[in-house]
């Protein structure tokens, strides 16, 4: 049978939508989680859901979805979701680029006049960003039942002020539902899930692949509120052999675990080590006085649970042994970091599969930033992601996207669910 | 001849006073450049200088003068100096402690029955610490006809917000001539300074010696404004080899300056290297960015301009290497850093022999601190330091000195006047 052509002409037709509705004069777009931008992102997706003959659905949370009905059902769907909300002043594509593609997908398999064995539902999910409430995958979460009450109940946004409850009512949504642990999904409701975004690093353009497909979304130790203490003294009065000195047990620290950082990139093993926070206490130091405290936060990621103890083991070494050279102790607060979260090995196969037949370049490869996949893959939902290339990053009003490879993109994710969904296949 | 015992009880007298006058509630003591603690000091200065029937003079400036008249008041004079301000909650020793010893050495000499062949003053200095009004030496060089119109008609006190010629003219001193550039003290009238101090460090303590012999007083290159620019990026999405990370390369360059401080010291060469403030920018900086830009302070010291050189030279060497490796630039801003101020060789010998004759032990050590002998060194006014062993640094209310070290003190300075300046000898 021959390929479904993603209808590229509707994800195009739904981000120039989003652009409008979202586009600041500061540059960039603007979609709020619970907000303007983001609200009116997901009335777009509604409108043009309808507008191409799809029934459009809302969940308790605000979460949109878009249905392509399949022979039965009753069976398990298949969930192509990814985010609608912006960072502020980001970009048109993160995010909203999945479910630009799954529209693309969807609308390709429709026009071709196949039914698919089973329903798809392109999601655009709420609140990914964790700059506006400060958790990961609030929308998905709220879908999946999984986010705590007390986290739920914790939630302010970081520019109004106002809890999430708050403004999930204001828009008529029920964070009633979400107290109650209600869900709109779940491992017995859906098939998979999948996610197609911008890479949002530069891997792929530098490597001449329009294509990722990923491994495993990353997780590791993350120490937000590291300290180093020392003695403050005299930056003259204090000579050699005299210091506990703070930054100089910071440096040798920083430099050490770029070192561990090596030796793992040797070994060929996926890590990430970004000191995103580093600084002396502004109420304490002078260019004059040695530093009696540092602080730090060091983020750590990485695919693999062995290597993240590993991560954990090696940096407590490298800490005692500075320690014991500086005179200085480490504090490491609470470690904050998230799970790792492995992608299906089948769903891999069938896009590494889907890509080769339609001779698509394609690369396996980590995740280091979080998506909503890591929501549906922690519940033990079967998850996959397909990373599209982009130029400029992302969370930055110049990250972009080339259309040709949206429509590759598109392509493959088409591709993998006829075959993998279509009559003749079982899922 | 027998030596002239200091009188140590005078020296006491005074320190009690101030104590009396200056201490704090917070703890400590508060004597505020041209406040009230310090003005109070110098009112004491002149209360016991007349006491004990010495004649008191004060400046245009407020520094006040404590004479022991000698054989020749026309000859060129000697002045022990030292300041009396105090920083905020520091202790009782800071500065005041070489005035007392300067008035123990006078008083001891007086008692004796001996008169010196020429004048020697013991000054208290206004405005020594940099805290109140952002410059160097402010009372000395005032004196010295060396600040600078323009540096003077900046400088406002960091409490107060107020200028320097205010507070100046509240208590009754000329600004106007210093604008005039008047010079009450200047190599022509001056023969040799000396300043006694507390050590401020731990060295004498812990090696056991009482006194120290400054060789010079340490300067050196100086970056307050220390800069280095990498790029933002995604924490997640830029993998090893596509990062540009400014704390990456900081924790690297304060690492390896350490190690050239290790080098330094094991070719037996005195350096001090202290990066007193670091950080991220608050603005840009989050746990989950690699980091654009760091900022740092660095503060090096050294007693050979030989060795100031090739610190700026080996720093160089170390930020070029770092730029390739890391792919950041380097921005250092003004080199703030002060000049090194050599201690007059014949007053260092004469020191030693002083403390040799008395069975005193002492060590010939550089101060790493700045001191007001840098101001009359650097004239060309002959100028030497003796360091009194002290505990638990300075700056702070638990600095303290034993009685038994100050008078170690006063003796062997009493002697070097004796020994120097008596009727037997020719300075």
């Amino acid at each position: 049978m021959a390929i479904a052509l993603p209808r590229i002409d509707v994800a195009r037709e739904f981000l120039d939508e989003l652009l409008r509705v979202s586009a600041s004069e500061g540059g960039g777009v603007i979609r709020i989680a619970y907000g303007q931008g983001e609200q009116e992102a997901h009335e777009a997706l509604r409108a043009i859901g309808s507008k191409y003959g799809f029934p459009v659905e809302q969940d308790f949370a605000g979460n949109t979805y878009v249905r392509l009905k399949g022979r039965d059902s009753a069976a398990k769907c298949v969930v192509i979701g990814s985010h609608l909300d912006s960072v502020p002043h980001g970009g048109n594509y993160d995010g909203a680029l999945g479910v630009a593609i799954g529209l693309a997908a969807i609308a390709g398999i429709a026009a071709s006049g196949r039914t698919l064995e089973r329903d798809v539902l392109v999601m655009g999910v709420r609140a990914e960003e964790s700059c506006y409430f400060p958790a990961p995958y609030i929308g998905s979460r709220m879908a999946l039942g999984d986010l705590p009450a007390h986290t739920f109940n914790s939630l302010k946004r970081s520019d109004t002020g106002r809890s999430l409850a708050d403004h999930m009512q204001e828009l008529g949504f029920d964070p009633a539902a979400v107290l109650r642990g209600e869900r709109h999904l779940s491992a017995d409701t859906v098939a998979c899930y999948l996610e197609a975004h911008i890479e949002q690093g530069p891997v792929l353009e530098n490597e001449g692949i329009p294509l990722g497909i990923v491994q495993a979304i990353a997780g590791g130790p993350r120490w937000r509120e590291g300290r180093i203490y020392g003695t403050y003294a005299h930056a003259g009065g204090a000579p050699k052999g005299y210091r506990q000195d703070a930054v100089a047990a910071l440096g040798e620290f920083i430099h050490e675990v770029n070192l561990l950082w090596d030796r793992f990139h040797e070994q060929g093993i996926y890590t990430l080590f970004t000191f995103g926070i580093i600084g002396t206490v502004p109420e304490m130091h002078t260019y004059s006085r040695v530093p009696g405290e540092a602080r730090f936060c060091l983020d750590t990621r990485c695919i693999d649970t062995d290597v993240r103890v590993r991560i954990g083991q090696e940096i407590d070494k490298i800490a005692q042994a500075i320690s014991a050279r500086h005179g200085v102790t480490f504090e490491w607060g609470a470690d904050s970091g998230p799970n790792i979260s492995p992608m299906a090995p089948d769903m891999q196969a069938g896009l590494h599969s889907a890509a080769e037949r339609l001779g698509v370049p394609c690369k396996a490869m980590a995740s280091g930033a979080g998506h909503d996949a890591s929501a549906f893959a922690d519940l033990g939902i079967p998850s996959a992601m397909l990373f599209v290339r982009n130029q400029h990053g992302s969370h930055n009003k110049d990250e972009t996207v080339q259309m040709e490879d949206v429509q590759l993109g598109a392509s493959v994710l088409a591709e993998f669910l006829c075959s993998t969904f279509g009559q003749d296949s079982r899922g």
